[in-house]
């Protein structure tokens, strides 16, 4: 029988299928089912107790977690509780990245490809890589591409080609500039994720998403500021969908 | 011998080839051929002349060209003279689509969705169909499913899954709402085009354009304010991977 | 004889009374009677002391005191100095509630709904409860109803619909959407509570307050970002008019 | 058995019911039953017969209809078609007002207030006003209460008391300070309807927003600039409430 | 000879007369002179030796200097030192003043009101007074006057009017509401003092300062957000024009 | 016995006084007299008729109105008819004055200045000279001293020294940097009058109006964009109070 | 003896040099002079009698004028009566160019060059150059060189190294991403000229002005949104120094 | 043969020729030959290590390096490993400039002059100093000549006219008037360096930008706010090109 997306919808109508309640939150458990990505904890402005029992919450019916925005500290009290738990655990620029290791892995979901300008627009990029394996992806990363020293693209660029990535996440800040100038060479789709880099007038980033959402080149979509979860999540479904045929 | 996205630099790089300059314009007459995707005129603030002569200089190398945001006085003045030159003519809700009637059809692409919240959302998704369709992409089409009538959504969402759509352009005014909701539904990409529909605070899209930068919903990603050839672009190179497998 | 809403104008003009001036302040002392809601202490900014002293104030013509965004260290300080002077006294999420535990407790004041889309929501909607319960509304609370899990929501809006509310207050952070749904399926007044959580462009409760303006079902009607006394006292106003009848 | 608001949803997932296509639109029939206020057609931007056909896809299903936004040509053209439908049409203030002459006159809904700062809002107070008569609500109207005169607000207000009203809208353009003096007068829900007049910084209406977002005086709740029929939705949900008990 | 507003900058031009440098520094010396206002530190990011060098420069030729934005620590450290340089000094609500015990009093410049909204609007209304002291006037100021309890307004503005004051500064934030309604009232020049209160859409200041410039009632000027240095010198140039006659 | 500002409210409040509606509307008559100055009808938007209708409404009261905002046609138009009723007419500058021929001239008012940047300041600073004359100040007027040509400024500046001026508005659009440089070189009070010249960022004067905002020197108060009438207003109130002595 | 900027304003001050007041304006006849740069009129918004007599009395003094942002319609009007006087004229994309044919041209001031993105940035870019050719430089101009085709910026900068100038204006509209890859690559002086196209979020140019302000590579300065007369004398300016040596 | 400005561009594309990734990253080495220009490590957010590692990189090509927004903590860590490695080393204002002392002094590259409003603009203004003196260039600096003392701007105007100047740098914060001003007095190229002083409205920078864009005097370009590095490398590439002739 063919899945509708309307399943749990359904369900909750017709049968009074109630949202389970844990510790007073009525999470919703079956979304990486429904749209195929890992959950994800949004950690900043929560306590450690509240990250890590959203985390076990989640994992009750997903076989992998990722908490961005999180602290060393913050990485190593939920770490070490949820190894205790019996997850594998792995800390990157910001991101704790939980697993069951007795889940069999996230079907292989193709390759996409990441750019950055420059060094700040790692910790966003990073995230984007991290979901986007998370949801079976091999991720082709090259940074330091900006168009301050154009010369700096052609390898990647050619790279990515080669591996005929399905979608290219290309993070920049300040000026932006990046996407413009990759959409206007390729006919690859381009996910912009501008960066909160930069100072002044069009600074954290507002800059940067004007200039995508600019951009003359079609073949550019944009997410919010520093949204790295969104730009993997996206990349994602379209590596997936490519993937499958 | 591998195709590079870099050939055209490379040969005006190596063997100084120039752009050919007609009527002081140095047009990139091989964007079709290096994107994939139809040209595009952009007629706001042109006279009728100036657009006939960009799609007469296009028509030189491409097969197909868009002229959007046309006045039906435009678009009449325009069409006559390309039709005088042999062309297929097809005005659409401020869209000239002009075709060579010798040149082959685009290959075909996959398909695509489209949905709109409200009758006022459709010359900007107007737009985008018929750029994915110059692409070669079939198009689903389902208007007026805004979420201030949840029921109406469920039919043409579940026609597209059923279509096995690449992806689904949603296009939503005033509060940007519904592709916050379709994309929490589905695992297929979402491209939301907000429109310059609405008044007040937040009119002329930017609220619906803050909407779909703020989605919760991972899965979305966003083009300008009323920009259909941007998310018809977007679109097409997506269905365009996938078809490729 | 009927009341005026310009009495205590009409005295200040006609019988040069004045208003008492305390510690250099001349508070406002009958809103409480003139407005029909407990009066409300903003800390923020503010001393331990000075918090302290205008408790106190208010304590003398008023039976309750709400201090809202108050710190733990400054609820521990204030609320052991108003405990020794005999007060009742209770902390929750960031509001300090105060009541003497002599005078008779508000009329029953009808119902109303509080549902939120995510957990960062509860800070602004608990200020919100609070309020109205002060003011003797019931409150029927439901939490994690947000979009990105539509089906969550199917619960909570037939238990209010059961429950017969007076109004619902709606909040919501990043994209703002839950009210617009919301009021697309019922017919009972609904109060947008944006609050400021999302980050990038729109972020700090600004793309939700947006969205909230825009929304295209009619009978949504919008507070400040994070505006949790304006939203509860709204609703309390309207239980308090439905329940007189 | 109770009426949920999920009933059309229902419908539509577990019978495959379909929303019917007239004209290539979805439109929503059932909102008036769903939502307890009469339909609303925007003009602004659109033909007289987009509005004719919209009007009368509309009256299939409900005995009356607002045209907003609509120009007295629009008015003259429509309504004149109407008429020779057997409609009822009266015309007032840019404003079309649809009625089946057969239909029961809507249930007594209660009693509101709108108090209008200046001569210059009356124009979205005017639209407030129709959409809660055409609720079924008595509407008592005061213009020219501005506090640039204060004395002027001290009729209207005490008659409001006297009325009994369930609610008052407060229209304010520039400045927008009126729903603040009013709020901090009585004990009934104030709806502030910021108007777009002004110029300069703060103009059209966004300063009037902003004062009105600010009102340090609880027991306001917003809609947005010029959005008369929110403001008049508003009201008229909170005296149906009021009006049943 | 009559006084030129120019003869510092003649001099300049035809003397060669050069502003004398100090540690770096071109300080113009002679404005208290040329404008009749105290000369004003504004400490804010810089170092206690950086602003206790620029009060002794400016010492050298005047009698009196403010030092604004100045924690209890810096005032501590600069006021000993000021004071073992033989100057007599207070500190009040975050001002620093500093005068030479044996120089006149300033010439008495006539009266000023000065209003608040709310208890928060002191530190900005505070230093709007002690500079309108420091140029020699007096100064009548009444608190918590805001619009949310209107009866409290009467006993302070009859009293303003008594005592013929030449302009009233209105200070408020949030709503910012006051200077609207006092300028509606009165036939004394008003200038409004937006401060910096309020959160949320037109917090910190913007929305006050938004409506005041949108005042209905004429009469009314505005400062920037918290300005009160220049509140207060706009008050004191007023009043001594007054006092000549 | 003693004015107070409450005179008009105290009366209705204590004898039910009403304010007389004419035509539908709730004009506040008095304001003249409460305020000292000439009523202005804003005309942009409003019909002849309303005009017309409004002028005779607050010429029963007053010996003089000013219709700002007029095209050439309306004054023609409401002038005709104004004549016709017996008062004087002048039109200047999109102002229409009307005067009672048989009324006293207002008292003198002291003299005020008025400076403009550039000759598209023209329009808004003729506003505020009007509004200042009907108020009876004697108004001297240089156009023309934008610092791009400093040396402009002297003699002007030099004149309104010596007339002994009590206040000087200073018009400016684009950098609106001329009331910063007036204000470092005089003691009198200065008020900035952005206009809505200039384009690009900080066009239609909000790049003017931040100016004078920021204003460094002391001394400087702003009113809106194009608020000719509050520019007038506020000097003259200013006037008259020095001339009261 | 040697030039001072502050000879105009030493003989202002010193000998009560008065500036010509004509027909109520006080224009400064000798900017040309004092900056080495053509006069501009700026039409938009005044009359055609009010150019002609704002060009005639800048003739008096100047053996050249430009009239910018001029319509065809009043170029005629304005150009006719000119000619007549005995100037030359010439029209081109909106401005005016009128030169006294007996005056010498003006002294040879070096090369610059001009980029533009796309032909929609032309309109601006002419200004910057025809002002540019007043004070005497050859201008060497290359269109549409947007990054959309890289490949078309290749033989533009080669030629523009070539002819060595001195500076490099680079219109560019919607994304602005021009300069940003021309800075990249040259150590020439680069001026960003943002102009108006693009719609959307950060349409009308602001985002284009604001990737400009953000451009990572070193080298850009900026001139306001479609500011092509300063973007002209800046780049001159440049040139008349290098040209001097 | 001679230089183009795609050499590393073409030599990527034709060679192959990889930029070499040390430590992760792909720096852009040759920049400095390129543009003639220094190289700039921006320090906030990045930990010593990370700034060091940069440091020694671009060294291994490059003779000098700046490390602007440098904490004196980050100085004296990283200061003290690169004179260990044998550089020179200086701290000036929160730049550390590091020189290898064997290299040769940069090419003498004609002189350009500073002028700050105040002494806040001072740390802006000194990077500019410092990028403009590692390019070669003699700078003159003159601090404090605010347009509130005008006179202070002739003594240092006269000066830099007589040094021959190529290029000025106007830094300036709250209003940002000077920019305006001296480029009405000189026929030298002004670079308006808006800084980040001001509070409220129009404050951090973002009012004196938007003046010195609305400039009207002719012959001013703007880089971002406190955007030291742009400024004193714009004036940097004019003065090499002023001293080549």
């Amino acid at each position: 029988m063919s899945k509708s997306p309307f399943d749990h919808l359904r369900r909750a109508l017709t049968h009074g299928a109630t949202t389970p309640e844990l510790d007073g939150v009525r999470a919703d458990l079956d979304r990486a089912e429904r749209c195929g990505l890992a959950e994800v904890v949004y950690c900043q402005g929560k306590t450690p107790d509240a990250v890590l029992s959203a985390c076990r919450r989640l994992l009750t019916r997903n076989s992998q977690v990722l908490a961005t925005r999180c602290t060393p500290e913050m990485a190593e009290q939920v770490g070490v509780a949820l190894r205790d738990d019996g997850f594998e655990i792995r800390f990157e620029t910001g991101t704790l990245v939980v697993r069951d290791p007795h889940a069999p892995a996230p079907d292989a979901a193709g390759s996409i490809g990441i750019l950055t300008a420059g060094t700040s627009d790692w910790p966003a990029a990073s995230v984007a890589k991290l979901v986007a394996q998370s949801a079976g992806c091999t991720v082709h990363v090259f940074q330091d591409c900006g168009v301050a020293g154009l010369h700096r693209l052609v390898e990647p660029l050619e790279a990515l080609i080669e591996a005929d990535v399905a979608a290219i996440i290309v993070a920049a800040g300040m000026d932006g500039v990046l996407p413009s100038v990759v959409a206007g060479l390729i006919d690859i789709p381009v996910i912009g994720l501008p960066t909160s880099t930069g100072y002044g007038h069009g600074g954290s980033g507002e800059g940067a998403l004007t200039t995508m959402l600019q951009a003359c080149a079609p073949g550019v979509a944009v997410v919010n500021i520093d949204n790295g979860v969104g730009a993997g999540a996206m990349a994602a479904l379209i590596a997936k969908r490519v993937n499958r045929g």
